[in-house]
């Protein structure tokens, strides 16, 4: 199948996945909370994290779908991180990908709780996967809380609110995006390849691509919303002075360098897998998009 | 060991227990979120969830150490609830245990992302539990997130919310409170049976207890409530009209029928343990108390 098309059958199978889960809840009576849970779940977007669980679980040599819980569960955990992001005392945002965010929708105890939810119900997902080796339950539980807990995404998190107005170093940069935004690139990738009854060594091989891969990505973040904002403008407005981004710290042309590196360093890690076309492939569009 | 011995053994286990799990972070550059984690969770209180998860492993054959990852992960998820429904946009509380509450001294953000991260953490502290049968970490977590998430807590919590400023029935009180309070007095005696090796009749039979005793619980708390205010204004000042308690609903006198009926059949659901006189002695220390 092409590589369109792996990404499609993968989108929607986990589309329906998350829309299932769920629905073993129809009877229950506390439906606002539900209404608030799906208005975020199914609102769309790429399902990047899901599709990475899943391919790693296909080329550790087991049927992908296997993967499908702890792909769920990584979507739930950047969803609920999204809701709580939003909230008024965060960034107090009220769009989120056209639509109005969560907590102006169903206010903002219940987004609270939304949020709360889907971070305890992925846990629920994620202990539904039926592995072969049933230790790798705790390995995975722990890979999965690791990256998106206190060291991880939360901590990510608190790192960058602690790094607001002031400059920061190249190392605390890369320290806050690799938990941020990584960790749950990293947990899909690391539970996708325990799903696939992976080797210790191809476990630590699939987290190096995504640490990679994640770093990549958010530079080239950086780099869009930059000439984005200069073409919408229609002049050179530079950098957000009061963010620390990527680009802020290097510069365009050095951020350039930097994508194209990680990007490598990423498909490098991937040595240790036979069947590496479509990894290669996403990270090479992800890193490389005009958009 | 007197009674008084053994809880006290169990509750200092349990605070050392929580001061190491977090020790392991202590070179963590995120020193805020811990300081806000741990202004919470080591603010003392009863730790009656753990102590029933360690003494229900004890019942079911095993060190009741081998308990105290799960005990640690509940007392964990109790600390962000409380944390969470402190909020200015929740309960609104200023105060809790005769202290500033969580987001009056470390802000609303991060007392967000405090809970969000002790949710986390609770599952990594989880798997970290060493099971005779490797299958049953599958069975621990699910049940520990079905206790916690959106059918259980945080469901019980949205009902609630719901039910505010309205009258509700008897089936309802017991739906929100079964949930709310009681969802993790389940897990923790469902867990401390799991981490002991029990049957799933002893887990079931566990579960029951919890049930029981968690609405003997709340009703007794309920009942205190309306007599210690009426104590503390000097006159009988009646329930409070606008919360939905089951003194409102049932009265005191019905209510004291409930507590001892509820106690009873807790007990009663220990048929299967041989060595229940710590459990009985702490189901009607509890629900008789006057404090």
């Amino acid at each position: 199948m092409s590589f369109k098309g792996s990404m499609e059958t993968y989108r929607l199978f986990i589309e329906e996945y998350l829309e299932n889960f769920y629905s073993r809840f129809h009877a229950e009576p506390q439906k606002p909370l539900y209404d608030s849970i799906q208005y975020s779940l199914l609102a769309g977007g790429k399902r990047l994290r899901p599709i990475l669980c899943m391919e790693f679980c296909r080329i550790c040599g087991q049927d992908w779908k296997a993967a499908a819980p702890f792909a769920a569960a990584i979507e739930m955990i950047h969803t609920y991180s999204l809701i709580h992001d939003d909230l008024p005392s965060m960034d107090n945002d009220d769009f989120r990908r056209g639509r109005p965010t969560n907590h102006k929708v169903y206010g903002e105890a219940m987004a609270i709780l939304a949020g709360d939810a889907l971070l305890t119900d992925a846990f629920l997902s994620a202990s539904e996967a039926k592995l072969t080796c049933p230790e790798d339950m705790s390995r995975a539980i722990a890979l999965l809380s690791t990256c998106a807990g206190s060291s991880g995404m939360v901590g990510g998190q608190v790192l960058d609110i602690m790094s607001e107005e002031r400059q920061i170093s190249e190392e605390e940069i890369l320290n806050i995006q690799s938990r941020k935004t990584g960790g749950l690139i990293r947990a899909a990738c690391g539970l996708g390849a325990i799903a696939g009854g992976a080797s210790p060594e191809q476990v630590d091989a699939a987290c190096r691509f995504a640490d990679n891969l994640g770093l990549a990505f958010q530079i080239r973040d950086d780099m869009l919303d930059v000439i984005g904002t200069q073409e919408e403008m229609g002049k050179g407005v530079g950098t957000d002075e009061t963010k620390n981004t990527f680009v802020r710290l290097y510069g365009l042309p050095k951020c350039e360098e930097l994508v194209q590196k990680y990007t490598a360093d990423a498909i490098q890690a991937l040595d240790l897998f036979e069947d590496r076309t479509f990894l290669t492939e996403l990270a090479e569009n992800l890193t490389n998009r005009r958009v």
